[in-house]
């Protein structure tokens, strides 16, 4: 079965104005995120951070959960946490899905700006030919060119219903990775 | 066009013992859910709470973004922000949107447990022959058993994939409204 992994990237990313800037870790994009990817079934979750401050912040919130006080009272969170993982760059967590396939993944990046064509479906209709995919999601205002530049595949941005939102298209990156998760590995979707 | 609404339920809600209680409204929830519901062109978007302080605290975050000092950073929350509305029971959300309607809207509830058998694309199917629906979204352990009793149409939980995730499926109520919004309203779904 194809090997399928998220990395929620606090840098390289974009500010408002295009700048490349460094991101802090949201507390809830880590719980939201490692629950929905272990009810969809992914293999890892990478969090990912230079800033080494943030990542110890990021070990401790997953150490809570997985041992801390968190296990006794919330246990389903420990099965979440358990796919979470710190990396210091997007190339540390490809090299660990390298590691775990012994080839490298298909890199997807994400985008909420027209970046790319590629749909869900179209992702979907390709996992069972790929060893393993790793889909970054950007915060902030979304991933730097480089990783744009750098994936094998852009997806297209999620529509919503630009008949009725009036060009309104700014979903939290939450939501856009439940979304992404949905229609790329829902057993009943 | 049909008309789509969706209520957050802080209260009648179940507790993880299955006791009937009231839950608090979590700031990012609003936000989410706001954001989302304005990307997929959602009508409205009810904040059910009875407590009179917590509509209050309602009233507040969303008038920091509607006229406050968010409006000036943020314009692109203003626009979500106008989405919401703050109900005291969902019986008054329902007379809202039949206000609005001119009939009462099909009411629909939504579960993480096995409450009931109608699948998204089968409400989908059916949104061109109603003129509205009013999406009922449970918080805590979800919504209490008389609101699932009294909804025209109980949704399926959504399954994730269990063949991977050894029945964990314990989605935020974030990604969950996201999810269903897609599944319900995408126009390229």
């Amino acid at each position: 079965m194809t090997r399928v992994a998220l990395a929620l990237v606090h840098h390289p990313c974009v500010d408002r104005d295009g700048n490349i800037f460094t991101t802090s870790i949201t507390n809830l994009d880590v719980h939201d995120i490692a629950r929905a990817a272990t009810t969809y079934g992914c293999d890892a979750f990478y969090v990912v951070t230079p800033v080494s401050a943030q990542q110890q912040m990021a070990r401790r919130i997953i150490g809570f959960w997985e041992e801390g006080p968190g296990h006794k009272r919330n246990p389903d969170r420990t099965v979440a946490m358990r796919t979470v993982h710190v990396a210091a760059s997007v190339e540390e967590a490809v090299g660990s899905e390298q590691q775990a396939l012994g080839a490298r993944p298909l890199l997807v990046a994400t985008s909420a700006r027209p970046q790319g064509t590629a749909s869900v479906a179209s992702l979907r209709a390709r996992l069972g030919s790929e060893s393993g995919v790793l889909v970054l999601f950007g915060t902030g205002h979304g991933l730097a060119p480089a990783l744009i530049d750098g994936a094998d595949v852009v997806l297209a941005p999620l529509a919503g219903r630009p008949d009725k939102n009036g060009g309104y298209n700014h979903l939290s990156v939450r939501s856009a990775v439940a979304i992404h998760l949905d229609r790329l590995l829902a057993a009943d979707g």
